[in-house]
């Protein structure tokens, strides 16, 4: 068990600080801009669907899976206790992807339209990648033993694998929002300057950020390594 | 001096196919499909400026980058031969993608239509980093000696924002994508099954398989290690 490194800390705030910053920007959107997500049958369930798939994908999916991969970084204890954790919040970020699909889903479009958009595609594929590495994860955490020798040699790929889906979820989110502004922007009169727009491209923005701190914790070495010796991202 | 290690055979051929494929099909989205480029004005210079967007920030700005980052995995020859041809590289991508900035603030909507559109934050965000980063390599290569010890300590740091930038570059391209499908599908009855909405969306399919190679191919290790200890990306 070892304490958190000092140069751990800024990371872990600005990436907790700019967490905060997008969810509340998403909640802003999804709750004071409502009519913006009024479908075409404009039945209060449709809406409520429509409502909820930004907030599941960037809170329930983005955030949360940030959360987990963080977490080998900062909680204490023994190393099976972060497993858990991390397997947990992922499980978590698994649940509110596929929920948020399923939103797009249910639409009177259904599943077809889905399979003409870009990022219907990236989201399908990032959903997918992500639920084969947590089922790999869930497997191998019950197998301790037997796959040990299996187990060290797809960490790299795990971890790799990891932090590619993560890239591809917050770049699937900024093709989303520049879909729904630009379909607002042409059809509903929304302007460039508005305050709605500001707000969604704040959030694309904070997004942004967000991914760079998380992945940039997430890569870091632990603890102080020697200048001369440094052991991650040398080329 | 050494070869290029087996394991990074597979990576790197991807890597270029995945290139090629994406420079394919930009070139045909911006040759076979000019009326999408068309701007208000409709005059031959302004379709130049418009068609050359895209061929510059995909094929100067994005390809050429990766193939910048990926000169240090295969190149054989002294460390300076690398950093040369790396700095080189980075130099026509940067210059890429600053004209490919300025075909935008060419046109009729000028500076200002651009700071209102998150693609174009995110675009100038990454054209910037990537500007102070070449900045720094170039200063760096030709006072060699008086700051050994800075650079060794900044390394790191120069890796994770290079392909931090690298991968931010690509998630503007992909809402750069959008946003012109989107605005084409409702202004210009684009439909979403169509030609060009299938070139588009797998033009950003390619991007994203593109990047994922390239990054895996620069953070991965350069020669074998033994299984039970990965060096790099282990948790």
């Amino acid at each position: 068990m070892a304490a958190v490194s000092a140069s751990m800390l800024p990371l872990l705030f600005f990436a907790r600080a700019s967490g905060l910053v997008v969810a509340a920007l998403v909640l802003t959107w999804a709750l004071a801009f409502k009519s913006s997500f009024l479908p075409h049958s404009s039945s209060q369930e449709d809406l409520i669907y429509a409502v909820l798939h930004p907030l599941l994908m960037v809170i329930g999916f983005i955030i949360i899976s940030g959360e987990a991969i963080l977490v080998h970084r900062w909680l204490p204890g023994s190393r099976n206790l972060k497993k858990s954790v991390h397997l947990c919040l992922q499980g978590l970020a698994l649940s509110s992807g596929i929920f948020g699909i399923w939103t797009k889903f249910h639409g009177i479009d259904g599943v077809v339209a889905n399979f003409y958009s870009l990022h219907s595609w990236m989201g399908l594929i990032c959903v997918s990648l992500f639920g084969a590495q947590w089922m790999m994860g869930f497997l191998s955490f019950w197998h301790r033993a037997e796959v040990r020798m299996t187990r060290v040699r797809v960490l790299p790929w795990h971890i790799f694998l990891g932090l590619y889906t993560y890239g591809l979820a917050v770049a699937t989110a900024e093709t989303g929002l520049l879909e729904k502004l630009t379909f607002l922007q042409t059809r509903r009169n929304v302007y460039k300057s508005c305050p709605e727009s500001m707000v969604v491209n704040s959030l694309g923005l904070g997004l942004a950020l967000l991914s760079g701190f998380v992945i940039f914790a997430a890569v870091s070495p632990k603890s102080h390594v020697p200048v001369n010796k440094p052991k991650c991202l040398s080329s």
